[in-house]
């Protein structure tokens, strides 16, 4: 090991416990305890998911912006979304404005529920400048095609009458104009890149409805319903940009919501960890490290290795670096797992419950890191 | 790290799922999924209680002895000893004869409960002319100061009258003459290496009766029985012996057992790990290695780290070898032990019900220390 070896720390939330940033801050506490000299840099990471906002704001020493939106059952809701450090980006979380943790087993509704809000966090961003957004989807309680995301941004969905359709997917089997003359013109002036890890069209057996609905709240006779109407939306939307958007892998995510955002802005899908990647300028950290530290929570018995430590391995791999992962929950049948890291160290230190594991997940981390460090110290002291 | 490392694998047993040749096992597994070429030397520790004969067994390739015996509550009992592998040493623990677990909340009573067996187990190794005994004390259904254990090897105690004195501790009350004419002759040529780490006297507030007389069914009334018992038994051990050995700290060990082992055969006290250590030719083994590994189960919240990893540190230190300990469960405020130990990992994968760990104790063991090797191998690598 060198004097001053630098360690890079790149780790995941820990769900239920600690953000990523909490994470970095507690491995850089193991490492220094053993060598105060040092150097961390710290990437607070995330997957395109929950904690993404975070995370990116973390890393890029950003800030949160707050404001009130219209929620996915209509009624108002706080949201949040980032203005990450370099001041022309932003990202959102679409389940901040439109998620399935702002309604309840009684409310839920996924044939009326609306991404509305979602649009009015792009809306906000329109009114501040911004150049680029990171739009995470999943944790929808919606299955409206992103119908209400187009609709806060100008879009008018209207039926043979021509009444402005109500909220919802459902009511997208009645849909017989789409007028974007009303479309924000500011729109052309935004890229937008989709983070989205599921590659699901918006339409059919494999589609956002019948995947999806159901842990939104559908039944099979609403799933039948939300599917007929978002295949009518599928071929209006086709009718208009002349692209065959419903087909696209990935616009099924987020109850369809990918669909309207491939339709009505300059954007595109991507893996949502190498967004994340890409924001917190990792693989330059990662060219720098000596070592590099991932890891993540699990939430339960049946989460092994998500996304981010997989994707923070591919990067130190490919530039040769040793890469130290650690975890709230290391399954069995890890082996695959050694093509691309080093080495996997569980963090619990005994038997104990979930909260209490959860409670001590900082003290954990730090724990343990300080006994790889020790590790890593001692035998090339040896 | 050397192309052909040397590992000492000197674990404790992970008690309730793996003897220690078992952690070995697993501790060997481990290592060579990563290294198969690496030099593995096995070295089953116990601390003098539990499982002190299986490893010393395991460790010298002995075998072992089984027979019936005098249960502590006077039934037959099935009981077993170890013969090492130098042929003329035997280990044996006093609860395999006379313990606790072979009575139960029904039937035990620590006012008549016996060592006899313990006492037959050593006749027995007289009659296969073993000259060293390594006598595990701990884990007793007794208080009878090893009156019983006495009266095996022919020593005679008898009340006024002149009758033989009934089994149990309470009975010594009556005491009035001890006759040692008929004390196996053979004794002399045997010597007694009494493991044991408490360091109780036979009587008193601090004694036998007082501290370790509850937990084997003494009500407060039965205590001061045995108690004032005792002390009549060590005035007349004193005036039988000359050595006032009542106040020998650990005499008290095992309801006064060792109190007639040092009055009655040539013996001396020892603490169970470095016994351990000297039999199974530990130092020897941590002088040719490059790392020494050790370990224990843990078997509960309170555990933190046993004599074993302590007493395997402190020899692996001395010979100025880098030495990690793997553990079921690691207690907070271990800052201490860093003094002896490189780093510390814990096992368990993640949350888990003690039951799970037990079942899953040797995969675990062998995940962790490939991990272990992983990043030993790794760093010297990079």
């Amino acid at each position: 090991m060198k004097k001053n070896p630098v360690f890079v720390l790149a780790p995941d939330s820990f769900k239920g416990s600690l953000t990523a940033k909490e994470v970095c801050q507690a491995m850089e506490n193991g490492i220094k305890r053993i060598l105060p000299q040092a150097v961390c840099i710290q990437v607070p990471m995330a997957d395109g998911g929950e904690g993404t906002v975070q995370s990116l704001v973390d890393a890029t020493k950003g800030q949160l912006i707050t404001l009130q939106v219209t929620g996915p059952l209509g009624d108002p809701v706080t949201a949040q979304y980032g203005l990450l450090g370099d001041g022309e980006t932003a990202v959102i979380e679409m389940a901040s404005a439109s998620g399935l943790h702002l309604v309840d087993e009684k409310t839920k509704n996924p044939l009326t529920a609306t991404t509305y809000g979602t649009g009015q966090l792009v809306k906000d961003c329109l009114n501040r400048g911004i150049r680029k957004i990171v739009l995470g989807l999943g944790g929808s309680a919606t299955n409206d095609g992103g119908a209400g995301f187009a609709q806060a941004l100008g879009v008018r969905f209207s039926d043979k009458e021509g009444h402005a359709l109500p909220s919802g997917g459902a009511a997208l089997s009645r849909l017989h104009h789409i007028d974007t003359s009303g479309l924000d013109k500011r729109l052309k002036n935004i890229w937008i890149e989709i983070a989205s890890d599921v590659t699901n069209p918006l339409c059919g057996e494999n589609g956002a409805s019948h995947v999806f609905g159901p842990q939104k709240g559908a039944t099979p006779s609403m799933v039948n319903i939300l599917d007929v109407a978002l295949n009518h939306y599928a071929s209006l939307l086709k009718q208009h940009t002349g692209k065959d958007i419903a087909s696209i892998p990935g616009a099924g995510a987020a109850g369809g919501l990918g669909a309207a955002v491939l339709a009505f802005t300059q954007a595109e899908l991507k893996r949502g960890v190498d967004i994340v990647i890409e924001y917190t300028h990792l693989r330059e950290a990662v060219s720098q490290a000596d070592y590099v530290l991932t890891g993540e929570g699990g939430i339960d018995f049946q989460t092994l290795f998500g996304k981010t430590p997989y994707g923070v391995a591919r990067i130190a791999k490919a530039e040769n670096k040793p890469v130290i992962a650690i975890a709230g929950f290391i399954g069995t049948d890890i082996e695959s797992l050694y093509d691309t890291f080093d080495a996997i160290f569980g963090i619990v230190p005994g038997v104990m419950t979930m909260a209490e594991a959860m409670q001590t997940a900082s003290r954990n981390v730090e724990r343990t890191v300080e006994q790889i460090v020790r590790l890593l110290e001692k035998d090339s002291g040896s």
